[in-house]
């Protein structure tokens, strides 16, 4: 591709709320293109601490780290959140196999998130796949019993983004075990939540909790999936069984923290713009997508105003949230003391769907005229950014809390490129180096750059 | 991150233009993401023929292949068309250091596209840096007799997209060899053109041809070039030398071809849409973002259309360009035989900026009443599609012709997000596996919409 002749050298085409925004704005992705820390410090939390499950020494570490990265940043205040958080551990590595007569075709799996351990020799059993929860309901005890439920829906690649896919495919892996284990299912596995097709097992929780009845549970490769499904639909069923072994387990609630950094509002202190992601991640990898580069954006945000000397009229808030993976009690804890704390709360951005490109914002439950009038007013300013894309959609597990404890809060979701997001989600391919530092940092960008019209001229 | 509960299966969602177009458009979708055959071809083409020069015997490869897919696709029209094009060689590979009075630094380099060999020894010189070719002319003879002319102005970080920065920085790779030549230079080494710091040399085609004065000439990897500048203002200029030796050469011309499909259109059969890439690439990878991924979604266009049944009004052409990369031979061949062959072209698309996440379109030349017509009538129905950022700008190398031998046509550039591309533009990492499935199949399917479009609608 060559394109010399074609290219000019336009900096300043927003179409002008006012100037001065416009001008703002710019000086906003300045200072992240050219001088962001967030890629940095995602290198270190992803290097030199790593995977960081709730509960584990890594979490304890990560907030610490947190706390100091912020407090290096000169943020007004910098301080921790206490939270009791569940404390679950994968064990030894999973190991599993597809029996086929003599033949043992190994498989890769992992344990979903909250599940138990199998016998410590494993458990082999015949399997029923089925598609969904409904099929389960109909095939009932008397096919399901003493044997290892299958569920093998695949992700609809009809879904232009593929958060609508995921969701539509969840309830196998949230659900499913539940349900199988009141028929007498022996175990569960389930095709991995991704749309691509690779050799690699996609955790992520499972419902959990008193009432919940426990069988093991685990996730296998789409690969694996498509191969042990055909061998089903080939071989019959009693000629096929599967074999797996995990020795997860549930210990008792840890201590852990949120942390929180803040800009305090020149005009209206107790006023409250939020931006936050998690701070945990699952066991995997480096929790470089999700939700690494959530809360190193989060931080970015509050850092980029500091470094362009905008002091907010409002506070501005970057929350790393504990626990979103496996039980969500840093952010029901952070709506329950916001509460208490009567602190007003106008807006919360979560940013949690990866480190991609940008796209827009999605606002929770809101109406169409609303988000009408929030295009009317900010998408111009927006597009230069691509980052206008303003929709009624979700925000996200970590804020949504605060709908109920902190009436009058706008909730919003940071929406980047969903294409790759399920890719690398929940596997050990959530590394640092799948992540682009200009995507991280237009993300982080845009988010600022949105809080600021949000301070400025409210929503 | 959750969102079960968030999320809903809203298919059918666009602002209607008309409920059939709507209609027809998902069924592009449909067909491109569930029944795509663009990636496994893309997996063919760079795994099983690679990288393929001009003139080369796996540009030839590449050319026999992409009849026979074409006509595989069952096309009305499959056919080659003769095009003279350069035969440059890289040789063997390239070596360089930076001699650091006892000490040699090895550096990342690659000659660049149409340049000359070093002596066989190769050249030590002492390194003359700028950051533009005004600098250079400002040194003058005086200055730069003699001397390695080291172009190391970086991508401006503050651009949006990133084809900006790449045209700012440009003229160093295309340019500067030829004009530091003038000044007595024995060489040039360029800054590799991209905005990312990493351990690679980025190639691409230099200035050449009649009235040209050729010095041997390379890209270094960005983090060489900041090593070589540091070095160079702590040392002061006579104790850094450079060392580089390569061994490229200029063969006679070869017989080549494009390669076209064409689906006959069933009203105006002699006017024409037409989508096309470039089938010849770089030599230091297999071409899978630059071109091959242009050209998958090229043929793909077409097999949609087939495969969902819509006979197009006007004929639809798919066309594999020859020789982007280094004379831009194939581009002007084919302008010029549809002038000569009274052909009407109405619309002419080219993908050539990745096989990235769509973005939208950008039409060449257009006035702004037009672009506001165009997104008027257009816009909503693309935006369920993330597709539909319609503005003007540039098209690409190879329909750029077809400008001056065909008044009327609209040229459009295919444009999808651009934050990646520079990463493995040129480089030994423009392989296959940096390639997304979905990414690939909804830019396919982005085209395929909008040509269905223009064919039933106009622009």
């Amino acid at each position: 591709m060559k394109k010399f002749s074609l290219l000019l050298a336009v900096f300043f085409t927003a179409s002008l709320l006012h100037a001065q925004d416009s001008l703002t704005i710019r000086k906003i992705y300045d200072e992240a293109l050219v001088n962001g820390k967030a890629y940095e410090s995602l290198h270190y939390l992803c290097k030199n601490i790593g995977g960081r499950l709730s509960g584990s020494a890594n979490a304890q570490k990560a907030v610490e780290w947190s706390k100091k990265l912020m407090e290096s940043y000169g943020f007004d205040k910098v301080y921790l959140q206490e939270v009791m958080v569940p404390h679950w551990v994968r064990g030894e590595k999973e190991t599993a196999f597809i029996i086929d007569g003599k033949t043992r075709i190994p498989v890769p799996i992992a344990a979903l998130g909250m599940t138990v351990a199998t016998p410590k020799e494993g458990i082999t059993a015949n399997v029923v796949e089925v598609r969904s929860l409904k099929e389960l309901e109909t095939l009932g005890e008397s096919v399901i019993k003493g044997k290892i439920v299958f569920f093998n829906r695949p992700f609809d690649q009809r879904f232009i983004e593929t958060g609508h896919a995921y969701g539509m495919a969840g309830d196998q892996r949230f659900m499913g075990p539940a349900a199988a284990a009141k028929y007498g299912a022996v175990g569960v596995i389930v095709r991995s939540l991704t749309g691509s097709t690779d050799d690699y097992p996609h955790t992520g929780a499972t419902l959990s909790g008193p009432g919940t009845q426990q069988i093991p549970a685990a996730a296998i490769s789409t690969k694996a999936a498509d191969k042990l499904s055909n061998m089903l639909r080939l071989r019959k069923l009693p000629l096929v069984k599967f074999y797996f072994k995990q020795s997860c387990q549930l210990l008792p609630d840890v201590l852990s923290y949120n942390v929180i950094g803040e800009l305090t509002g020149t005009e209206n202190p107790n006023k409250f713009i939020s931006v936050g992601g998690h701070l945990d991640s699952w066991d995997l990898a480096e929790g470089a997508h999700d939700d690494g580069t959530g809360v190193m954006q989060s931080a970015e945000v509050l850092r980029i105003f500091k470094a362009i000397g905008y002091r907010p009229k409002n506070s501005v808030r970057a929350v790393f949230f504990m626990n979103e993976e496996n039980g969500h009690k840093g952010g029901s804890k952070y709506a329950e003391l916001a509460a208490q704390n009567k602190e007003q709360h106008i807006a919360a951005i979560e940013t949690d769907e990866g480190g991609f490109t940008p796209r827009g914002f999605s606002f929770d439950g809101v109406s169409k005229d609303f988000i009408k009038s929030i295009n009317d007013k900010y998408k111009a300013i927006l597009e230069p950014y691509e980052v206008d894309k303003l929709t009624i959609g979700g925000s996200g597990t970590d804020i949504e809390p605060m709908k109920e404890k902190l009436p009058g809060v706008v909730l919003i979701g940071y929406r980047p490129d969903s294409q790759r997001y399920f890719d690398i989600h929940h596997t050990p391919n959530d590394v640092f180096e799948n992540v682009n530092k200009r995507e991280l940092e237009l993300g982080a960008a845009g988010m600022a750059a949105f809080i600021y019209l949000i301070d400025q001229h409210g929503l």
